[in-house]
Protein backbone atom coordinates (compact mmCIF):
# COMPACT_ATOMS: atom_id res chain seq x y z
CA UNK A 1 0.00 0.00 0.00
CA UNK A 2 2.38 2.62 1.30
CA UNK A 3 4.13 2.00 -2.03
CA UNK A 4 1.43 2.22 -4.16
CA UNK A 5 1.02 5.49 -2.75
CA UNK A 6 4.75 6.72 -3.05
CA UNK A 7 4.14 5.64 -6.90
CA UNK A 8 0.84 7.95 -6.99
CA UNK A 9 3.03 11.19 -5.11
CA UNK A 10 5.78 10.69 -7.57
CA UNK A 11 3.65 10.51 -10.74
CA UNK A 12 1.82 13.19 -9.40
CA UNK A 13 5.28 15.26 -8.96
CA UNK A 14 5.76 14.19 -12.61
CA UNK A 15 3.15 15.91 -13.91
CA UNK A 16 3.11 19.19 -12.27
CA UNK A 17 6.68 19.33 -13.43
CA UNK A 18 5.76 18.47 -16.70
CA UNK A 19 3.55 21.09 -16.68
CA UNK A 20 5.36 23.59 -16.10
CA UNK A 21 8.17 22.66 -18.61
CA UNK A 22 5.20 22.98 -21.16
CA UNK A 23 4.74 26.28 -20.15
CA UNK A 24 8.59 27.07 -21.01
CA UNK A 25 9.84 27.89 -24.43
CA UNK A 26 12.78 26.14 -25.79
CA UNK A 27 13.67 28.83 -27.86
CA UNK A 28 15.57 32.26 -26.79
CA UNK A 29 14.47 33.95 -24.22
CA UNK A 30 17.02 37.12 -24.01
CA UNK A 31 14.63 40.30 -24.55
CA UNK A 32 18.16 42.47 -25.13
CA UNK A 33 18.36 40.47 -28.80
CA UNK A 34 14.65 40.40 -29.31
CA UNK A 35 13.59 41.81 -32.65
CA UNK A 36 10.77 43.85 -32.17
CA UNK A 37 8.64 45.65 -34.47
CA UNK A 38 6.11 47.48 -35.68
CA UNK A 39 4.33 47.19 -39.27
CA UNK A 40 2.46 49.45 -40.64
CA UNK A 41 0.36 48.53 -43.58
CA UNK A 42 -1.95 50.71 -45.72
CA UNK A 43 -4.40 48.05 -47.64
CA UNK A 44 -6.63 49.42 -50.83
CA UNK A 45 -9.58 49.68 -49.79
CA UNK A 46 -11.46 47.03 -52.12
CA UNK A 47 -9.43 44.59 -50.57
CA UNK A 48 -9.46 45.39 -46.88
CA UNK A 49 -12.09 41.98 -45.67
CA UNK A 50 -9.96 39.87 -47.90
CA UNK A 51 -6.47 40.79 -46.34
CA UNK A 52 -7.95 40.32 -42.96
CA UNK A 53 -8.78 37.03 -43.13
CA UNK A 54 -5.25 36.27 -44.92
CA UNK A 55 -3.17 38.18 -42.02
CA UNK A 56 -5.51 36.44 -39.49
CA UNK A 57 -4.95 33.01 -40.43
CA UNK A 58 -0.79 34.05 -41.42
CA UNK A 59 -0.32 35.38 -38.06
CA UNK A 60 -2.03 32.34 -35.85
CA UNK A 61 -0.32 29.92 -37.67
CA UNK A 62 2.85 31.30 -37.12
CA UNK A 63 2.73 32.03 -33.52
CA UNK A 64 0.94 28.39 -33.17
CA UNK A 65 3.85 26.43 -35.42
CA UNK A 66 6.94 28.85 -34.85
CA UNK A 67 8.94 28.54 -31.31
CA UNK A 68 10.90 31.97 -32.37
CA UNK A 69 7.52 33.69 -33.19
CA UNK A 70 6.63 35.01 -29.45
CA UNK A 71 4.16 37.21 -30.71
CA UNK A 72 2.28 38.67 -33.95
CA UNK A 73 -0.70 40.83 -32.54
CA UNK A 74 -2.64 42.19 -35.59
CA UNK A 75 -4.77 45.21 -35.10
CA UNK A 76 -6.64 48.03 -37.62
CA UNK A 77 -7.43 51.66 -36.78
CA UNK A 78 -10.75 51.91 -36.18
CA UNK A 79 -11.13 55.71 -37.78
CA UNK A 80 -9.50 54.63 -41.09
CA UNK A 81 -9.99 50.90 -41.95
CA UNK A 82 -6.97 50.54 -44.43
CA UNK A 83 -4.54 51.05 -41.92
CA UNK A 84 -3.40 48.05 -40.53
CA UNK A 85 -0.49 48.17 -37.52
CA UNK A 86 1.18 44.40 -36.30
CA UNK A 87 3.12 44.34 -33.38
CA UNK A 88 5.94 41.68 -33.72
CA UNK A 89 7.92 39.75 -31.70
CA UNK A 90 10.60 37.20 -32.74
CA UNK A 91 13.42 35.25 -29.92
CA UNK A 92 16.35 36.60 -32.59
CA UNK A 93 16.62 37.49 -35.89
CA UNK A 94 17.50 33.87 -36.87
CA UNK A 95 14.07 33.84 -36.02
CA UNK A 96 12.70 36.48 -37.81
CA UNK A 97 14.76 34.68 -41.18
CA UNK A 98 13.41 31.62 -40.51
CA UNK A 99 9.92 32.80 -40.62
CA UNK A 100 10.41 34.26 -43.90
CA UNK A 101 10.74 30.83 -45.49
CA UNK A 102 8.06 29.05 -44.07
CA UNK A 103 5.00 28.06 -46.41
CA UNK A 104 2.30 30.14 -44.12
CA UNK A 105 4.52 33.69 -44.46
CA UNK A 106 5.05 32.66 -48.48
CA UNK A 107 1.37 31.96 -49.06
CA UNK A 108 0.37 35.57 -47.17
CA UNK A 109 2.62 37.58 -48.70
CA UNK A 110 2.20 35.84 -52.71
CA UNK A 111 -1.73 36.04 -51.70
CA UNK A 112 -1.57 39.82 -50.47
CA UNK A 113 1.15 41.50 -52.62
CA UNK A 114 -1.53 42.98 -54.88
CA UNK A 115 -3.29 44.51 -51.88
CA UNK A 116 -0.93 46.21 -50.16
CA UNK A 117 -0.14 49.85 -51.52
CA UNK A 118 2.05 50.62 -48.74
CA UNK A 119 4.50 49.17 -45.68
CA UNK A 120 6.74 49.99 -43.39
CA UNK A 121 8.46 47.67 -40.85
CA UNK A 122 9.73 49.87 -38.27
CA UNK A 123 12.64 48.54 -35.45
CA UNK A 124 11.73 48.98 -31.88
CA UNK A 125 13.43 48.39 -28.30
CA UNK A 126 11.61 47.73 -25.23
CA UNK A 127 11.05 50.37 -23.03
CA UNK A 128 10.96 47.94 -20.31
CA UNK A 129 12.81 44.29 -21.16
CA UNK A 130 12.80 42.84 -18.02
CA UNK A 131 9.49 43.06 -16.30
CA UNK A 132 8.22 41.75 -20.64
CA UNK A 133 6.45 38.84 -19.42
CA UNK A 134 4.31 40.82 -16.49
CA UNK A 135 3.29 43.61 -19.37
CA UNK A 136 1.51 40.79 -20.99
CA UNK A 137 0.52 38.83 -18.40
CA UNK A 138 -3.10 38.97 -18.01
CA UNK A 139 -3.22 38.69 -21.97
CA UNK A 140 -2.57 35.24 -21.53
CA UNK A 141 -5.62 34.28 -19.14
CA UNK A 142 -8.44 35.63 -21.35
CA UNK A 143 -9.70 32.28 -22.93
CA UNK B 1 -3.94 5.18 6.04
CA UNK B 2 -6.86 4.94 3.15
CA UNK B 3 -8.32 7.79 4.74
CA UNK B 4 -4.90 9.92 4.48
CA UNK B 5 -4.19 9.02 0.75
CA UNK B 6 -7.34 10.20 -0.12
CA UNK B 7 -6.69 13.50 2.24
CA UNK B 8 -3.09 13.86 0.38
CA UNK B 9 -5.47 13.50 -3.17
CA UNK B 10 -7.68 16.07 -1.92
CA UNK B 11 -5.55 18.71 -0.91
CA UNK B 12 -3.37 18.39 -4.24
CA UNK B 13 -6.69 18.75 -6.47
CA UNK B 14 -7.78 21.67 -4.41
CA UNK B 15 -4.29 23.02 -5.19
CA UNK B 16 -4.06 22.16 -8.93
CA UNK B 17 -7.28 24.07 -8.98
CA UNK B 18 -6.52 27.22 -6.62
CA UNK B 19 -3.03 27.62 -9.07
CA UNK B 20 -5.79 27.60 -12.29
CA UNK B 21 -8.01 30.56 -10.66
CA UNK B 22 -5.20 32.78 -9.59
CA UNK B 23 -4.44 32.46 -13.48
CA UNK B 24 -8.17 33.96 -14.29
CA UNK B 25 -8.60 37.61 -13.78
CA UNK B 26 -11.56 38.80 -12.63
CA UNK B 27 -12.54 41.86 -14.29
CA UNK B 28 -14.11 41.24 -18.22
CA UNK B 29 -12.17 39.18 -20.78
CA UNK B 30 -14.51 40.03 -23.63
CA UNK B 31 -12.32 41.31 -26.15
CA UNK B 32 -15.18 42.77 -28.32
CA UNK B 33 -15.39 45.75 -25.46
CA UNK B 34 -11.60 46.08 -25.14
CA UNK B 35 -10.41 49.40 -25.31
CA UNK B 36 -7.41 48.59 -27.74
CA UNK B 37 -4.70 51.41 -28.34
CA UNK B 38 -1.54 52.75 -30.34
CA UNK B 39 -0.16 55.63 -28.46
CA UNK B 40 2.57 57.63 -30.62
CA UNK B 41 4.21 59.91 -28.80
CA UNK B 42 6.88 62.18 -29.54
CA UNK B 43 9.36 63.52 -26.85
CA UNK B 44 12.13 66.53 -26.95
CA UNK B 45 15.71 65.20 -27.06
CA UNK B 46 16.99 66.80 -23.75
CA UNK B 47 14.05 64.63 -21.65
CA UNK B 48 14.25 60.95 -23.27
CA UNK B 49 15.95 59.31 -21.19
CA UNK B 50 14.30 61.25 -17.68
CA UNK B 51 10.80 60.39 -19.76
CA UNK B 52 12.01 56.80 -20.17
CA UNK B 53 12.16 56.09 -16.70
CA UNK B 54 8.75 57.55 -15.87
CA UNK B 55 7.22 55.44 -18.27
CA UNK B 56 8.97 52.66 -17.24
CA UNK B 57 7.11 53.27 -13.53
CA UNK B 58 4.07 54.32 -14.70
CA UNK B 59 4.01 51.01 -17.18
CA UNK B 60 4.52 48.75 -14.50
CA UNK B 61 2.73 50.10 -11.71
CA UNK B 62 -0.69 50.30 -14.37
CA UNK B 63 -0.03 46.42 -15.12
CA UNK B 64 0.59 45.06 -11.27
CA UNK B 65 -1.83 47.71 -9.33
CA UNK B 66 -5.05 47.81 -11.95
CA UNK B 67 -6.82 44.64 -12.62
CA UNK B 68 -8.42 46.27 -15.70
CA UNK B 69 -5.40 47.41 -17.42
CA UNK B 70 -4.48 44.41 -19.67
CA UNK B 71 -1.13 45.32 -20.91
CA UNK B 72 0.36 48.22 -21.23
CA UNK B 73 4.05 47.79 -23.51
CA UNK B 74 6.02 50.87 -24.20
CA UNK B 75 8.54 50.82 -27.04
CA UNK B 76 11.04 53.42 -28.88
CA UNK B 77 11.97 53.53 -32.18
CA UNK B 78 15.26 52.46 -32.83
CA UNK B 79 16.06 54.62 -35.69
CA UNK B 80 14.59 57.63 -34.02
CA UNK B 81 14.98 57.52 -29.88
CA UNK B 82 12.45 60.32 -29.49
CA UNK B 83 9.41 57.97 -31.00
CA UNK B 84 7.81 56.13 -28.26
CA UNK B 85 4.54 53.73 -29.21
CA UNK B 86 2.65 52.08 -26.71
CA UNK B 87 0.51 49.14 -27.23
CA UNK B 88 -2.11 49.98 -24.49
CA UNK B 89 -4.83 47.31 -23.65
CA UNK B 90 -7.60 48.17 -21.68
CA UNK B 91 -10.66 45.84 -20.39
CA UNK B 92 -13.46 48.31 -21.57
CA UNK B 93 -13.63 51.74 -21.26
CA UNK B 94 -14.51 52.12 -17.43
CA UNK B 95 -11.34 50.46 -16.92
CA UNK B 96 -9.63 53.18 -18.99
CA UNK B 97 -11.26 55.84 -16.93
CA UNK B 98 -10.54 54.79 -14.00
CA UNK B 99 -6.54 54.45 -14.97
CA UNK B 100 -6.82 58.31 -15.71
CA UNK B 101 -7.82 58.68 -12.06
CA UNK B 102 -5.01 56.65 -10.40
CA UNK B 103 -1.69 58.34 -8.41
CA UNK B 104 0.95 56.51 -10.53
CA UNK B 105 -0.97 57.94 -14.07
CA UNK B 106 -1.47 61.38 -12.75
CA UNK B 107 2.15 61.50 -11.32
CA UNK B 108 3.64 60.57 -15.08
CA UNK B 109 1.00 63.00 -16.51
CA UNK B 110 2.34 65.49 -14.52
CA UNK B 111 5.71 65.36 -14.48
CA UNK B 112 6.30 64.43 -18.10
CA UNK B 113 4.02 67.21 -19.69
CA UNK B 114 6.69 69.67 -20.41
CA UNK B 115 8.97 66.35 -22.09
CA UNK B 116 5.91 65.85 -24.89
CA UNK B 117 6.23 67.27 -27.90
CA UNK B 118 3.46 65.53 -29.66
CA UNK B 119 0.80 62.94 -28.26
CA UNK B 120 -1.99 60.53 -30.58
CA UNK B 121 -4.12 58.26 -29.36
CA UNK B 122 -5.31 55.83 -31.94
CA UNK B 123 -8.02 53.35 -31.68
CA UNK B 124 -7.53 50.07 -32.76
CA UNK B 125 -9.61 46.88 -33.00
CA UNK B 126 -8.04 43.48 -32.36
CA UNK B 127 -8.18 41.28 -35.91
CA UNK B 128 -8.40 38.19 -34.09
CA UNK B 129 -9.49 38.85 -30.91
CA UNK B 130 -10.60 35.12 -30.34
CA UNK B 131 -7.37 33.70 -30.11
CA UNK B 132 -5.66 36.89 -28.57
CA UNK B 133 -4.25 34.97 -25.77
CA UNK B 134 -2.37 32.38 -27.52
CA UNK B 135 -0.88 35.65 -30.01
CA UNK B 136 0.59 36.52 -26.51
CA UNK B 137 0.44 33.39 -24.88
CA UNK B 138 5.05 33.17 -25.04
CA UNK B 139 5.32 36.06 -23.91
CA UNK B 140 4.25 35.24 -20.48
CA UNK B 141 6.79 32.54 -19.90
CA UNK B 142 9.82 34.75 -19.94
CA UNK B 143 10.92 35.06 -17.23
Amino acid sequence: MRSFFYLILLFISMSVQGQNASRMNPVNMDHSIMLIRIAEIEIFEDFIDQYLEILKEESEASVRLEPGVLCIYPMQESERPDQIRLLEIYADSAAYQSHLKTPHFLKYKNSTLHMVKSLALIDMKAIDGESMSKLFAKINSLD
